[in-house]
C-alpha cells in the first residue's frame, strides 16, 4: 500500500493552498488570481505567472458572456473535452469544428491549416462568444485576421497555443491587442489543459 | 495580415527540428527519443528531458501490445480525447471510465477519488492493456496497488499525472518499479497533453 491522500476535495484544497503559497500572484487582482491558480494547477508550474497576460476587463467580459449563454468555441477537441460542463452557468454550448466535414476542403481553399480553417466556420456563432484556443497558433492568428477584416467579435479570447513554431508569436500578437478582451501565456508554454483550466475558472467562481 | 507558416506539415517539420536542435536526448535511444520529442512538443519545454524516465523495454512492449490490438485505458477524458485514432495500429479501443455510472458509488465504497475508483473498473480489460494516466496521482497509485494485490498486469504504463499533491510521489513510485514497463515524468509536470502525445508516438513511428 502506498500512503497518499484519497479525498478529492482535500487534494484540491491542499493543491490550491500550495500554489498560493509558492506563486507570485501580485500582478493579478483576486478575480484573475483565481484563474491563474487553476492554470498553474493544470501545468504543475508556479512560475507560469511570469508569462500570463490578460486585458483589464477579461474576467468580467468572459463571465458576463458565459452567464448570458455565450457558446465556447475551441480550436481542439482536447480543449473542448477539458471544459467541465457542470461549471458552466448557462449550459453553454462547447464546440470544436476541427472534425467538421467542411474543414479539410476549406483548408485547401484557404491554403492554411485545418485548425485555422475551422475558425472560419465559427463565423455564425462568433459574435459575443468565448474563444478557447489551446493548441494551434494558426487558429489564433486566423481569429485575429478575421476580426481585423471586420468579422464578428468574440466577447473574450483565451489564447494559449503551445509549441515551437508560431506559438510565442501568436500569443504576443494577442497580448498586443487593445480591441479584444484576452488571456494569454507568452512564450512556448500553453496547451489544452491550461486553456481548459482557465475557461473552467472563468465559468464558475467555485474553487 | 500576420506573417506565419500556414502549412501544417511544414510546422510539424520545423517544430521537431527545433526540438531536436535544442534538447538533450542523449539519455534516450532513437525509438524513445521519438517519443520524448513528441512529449516536448506537447509541453513547449525542451528541458522536460531531465524528468523523463522509462523502463528499457517500454517502447517495444507498448508497440507490440498496440499492434496486437490492446485497449488503451485512460484516467481522464482529455487523455482519451488526445489520442489520435488514425495513428492506432489496430483500431484499438480507447476507454475512460470516469463517467461510468458505477464510478461515484464505487469511490464512496472504496473511500477514494472517483478517478482511482474508475481504475478498479479497468480489471476486465487490464491484462495486457496500455495504460495512459495523465491527470490523477490517485489513479496511478490505485493501479500500482491493484497490480501488487495480484490483479491483472498492463503491458505498458504511461504515468504522468500533473500537479502539486501526489503527482511527484506517484511518478517516483512508478519509476521505482522493476515489474512494469513504464514511461513517466518525474516532478510536478505532466498532464493529459504530454501523456496523449507519448501514446501517439508509441502508436506509430510516423513523425
Amino acid at each position: 500500500m502506498y500512503t497518499y491522500i484519497r479525498d478529492g476535495a482535500e487534494i484540491y484544497r491542499q493543491s490550491f493552498a500550495t500554489i498560493r503559497a509558492e506563486s507570485d500572484l501580485t500582478a493579478f487582482d483576486e478575480d484573475l488570481s483565481q484563474v491563474v491558480v487553476r492554470m498553474i494547477h493544470a501545468s504543475g508550474q508556479v512560475d507560469l505567472t511570469g508569462d500570463v497576460r490578460a486585458s483589464a476587463g477579461l474576467v468580467t467580459a468572459a463571465r458576463t458572456a458565459l452567464e448570458a449563454g455565450a457558446p465556447i468555441l475551441c480550436d481542439a477537441n482536447m480543449v473542448a473535452s477539458g471544459v467541465t460542463r457542470k461549471r458552466l452557468p448557462a449550459d453553454n454550448e462547447v464546440l470544436c469544428l476541427l472534425g467538421d466535414p467542411r474543414t479539410p476542403d476549406l483548408a485547401v481553399e484557404l491554403d492554411t491549416t485545418r485548425t485555422a480553417a475551422a475558425v472560419e466556420l465559427w463565423r455564425p456563432m462568433l459574435e459575443g462568444a468565448v474563444v478557447a484556443i489551446g493548441n494551434a497558433p494558426t487558429a489564433l492568428f486566423a481569429l485575429l485576421e478575421l476580426v481585423d477584416a471586420g468579422g464578428p467579435r468574440p466577447a473574450a479570447v483565451i489564447g494559449a497555443p503551445v509549441g515551437f513554431i508560431g506559438a510565442a508569436e501568436s500569443c504576443e500578437a494577442l497580448a498586443d491587442r487593445t480591441d479584444l478582451e484576452y488571456l494569454t501565456v507568452l512564450g512556448r508554454r500553453g496547451g489544452s489543459a491550461i486553456t481548459a483550466a482557465a475557461l473552467n475558472a472563468l465559468a464558475s467562481k467555485v474553487e
